[in-house]
């Protein structure tokens, strides 16, 4: 199979988005924007070795995973994602049947949110794979989450629940015995197969006012990057974190994860005391699980905080990774 | 300098578009369409040792032809280039420096183009650099140039000079003595530091109906696309070919590289003959070299002919890259 072939085997031959002028085929993928919507940008790199490893994630589950990251973040503004483009590095080494794979993974998770693939670049890899994807979305005009939209008196709340995807990381690892859990298949479902929350992310666009973050770093990171930009402070209780009973009875870590571990790509915001219980709604019907985790105050000494089990005030660090120490 | 610090580094701290809604420091970008005008995105990949090397390519070569090679897309397809999202995945012995570098080479791009980054991910590499851009243009609605616009008796265009690139990496690679140029350097900064033709797809944009490509993979792939997507043959004759003559006269691969060279990123196009003269003097005004180089015709039996310098006629192939055998 040369590259044409491939190009042609992963190409779509139907497109949901009738605003789709051109498609994959030509120099640049042409499409017409919606009126009176914005348009939103997010691109994301994942790389062999780095951010998975092909022992355990099979290239379906790296497809998945590429596109799922990037929806997270079109999620976290409160849009809707319409289109992705890939940029495939592969060693050669690879056969044909994986990249198809690895588009296979990708094109599974699109259907269920109706997304084009518009545009992509396959080349060779000197040694390691590199997978990026763009993903184009929109949203109303005006109503994008912003980081910066948090106000004091504002209920701080978390969709699903926090560091399984570091748990399931870990058992993959092996440096977690099986035998700690008994739902192993969730955790590392959470770590391969993140479901990005869209729907949590199309409610709060319709607040009056909301900031919103996928937990991609850590939660501790993603709070602190509200508050900075914001201007307040955060508090949060480490009684109301939403962990996976299995991981909070049965692994010490389980805090370090919830707070630090990141890649649960689950939505921390802030939302006005008045519109918190209408959300709170929305997401009970929808089956979404959402539970409030702190408070939004005035700027105090720090960004985020968070009262303990025994009733102390820690301050929490962003501790997001640092590529250049 | 972590990745926060680098981040406030290579973030513009002046926009030249009030479009962009939120630029780099949250999920994801927002911009506002122009209304009657289409959205164009493209994206590309470049690769340590496979695309570059960092023993003859400085970081801000890099950069720069990361970018010049996006807006090349953009330009084939009659755009007008706005805004740029750049993924880097560096290896860990970079220094924070060289990653600002790679950044300043795009920048110093984009000014021309008055372009804004808004957007990017820098995570680290196994092994090998990798950067993918992905550029974000616009089109009035209706006006893009594509490939398959080529219709029976129009001119084919190319702008530039082809080979030059080719030449330049032969003479980097220690292929080429460089006492066979007495302008070595011309042919070096073809392949460093190529000039996306935007000014001629603008110009192309106006015309009734024009098929344009970039020259990344050689004329002769180029050609080849264009004559498939538009179901015609297209003829053209060595002699026309547009080659530097320092090239021509000093070295036997003159024409291999012209044809199947790749990295021009010239513009090969067809225009109708009655339009070809407003084009000419619409690129001779702006000091933008370009000539003709052969005819559309009605299907025959190949999908690209060249009459040689001794009246015969052969079949050019696409000799595309083939990734996978």
């Amino acid at each position: 199979m040369d590259e044409f072939d491939l190009i042609h085997s992963i190409t779509p031959h139907t497109l949901h988005h009738t605003s789709v002028d051109v498609g994959i085929g030509d120099d640049g993928a042409v499409y017409t924007a919606s009126p009176d919507f914005q348009q939103i940008v997010c691109l994301d790199t994942m790389v062999e070795d780095v951010h998975f490893k092909l022992e355990y994630s099979a290239p379906e589950d790296i497809g998945y995973k590429a596109l799922a990251v990037n929806i997270s973040d079109i999620a976290a503004m409160g849009g809707i994602p319409k289109f992705y483009l890939v940029s495939l590095a592969v060693p050669s080494c690879w056969q044909a049947a994986e990249v198809q794979a690895m588009y296979e993974g990708m094109t599974e998770l699109a259907k269920l949110y109706r997304m084009d693939l518009i545009g992509g670049d396959t080349v060779s890899a000197s040694d390691k794979a590199v997978i990026t994807v763009t993903v184009i979305g929109e949203v109303e005009k005006g109503l994008a989450c912003l980081r910066s939209s948090a106000r004091p008196g504002d209920v701080v709340f978390v969709t699903g629940d926090i560091g399984s995807s570091a748990a399931g990381l870990s058992l993959l690892l092996g440096e977690t015995a099986p035998s700690a859990f008994s739902e192993r298949d969730y955790f590392i479902q959470k770590h391969k197969r993140p479901v990005p929350r869209v729907q949590v992310g199309r409610f709060c666009s319709q607040l009056q006012h909301t900031a919103l973050n996928d937990i991609s770093d850590g939660l501790a990171s993603e709070l602190n990057e509200i508050a900075e930009a914001s201007s307040v402070t955060i508090e949060i209780e480490e009684n109301l974190l939403p962990v996976h009973p299995d991981l909070r009875t049965a692994h010490s870590k389980w805090k370090e994860w919830a707070l630090f571990g990141g890649e649960d790509f689950e939505l921390a915001g802030t939302v006005s005391q008045k519109e918190w219980t209408w959300l709170l709604d929305r997401c009970k019907a929808s089956g979404v699980p959402i539970k409030q985790v702190g408070t939004v105050y005035e700027r105090k000494e720090a960004n985020v905080l968070m009262k303990t089990a025994d009733q102390k005030r820690i301050v929490l660090e962003k501790k997001g990774y640092n590529h250049f120490k």
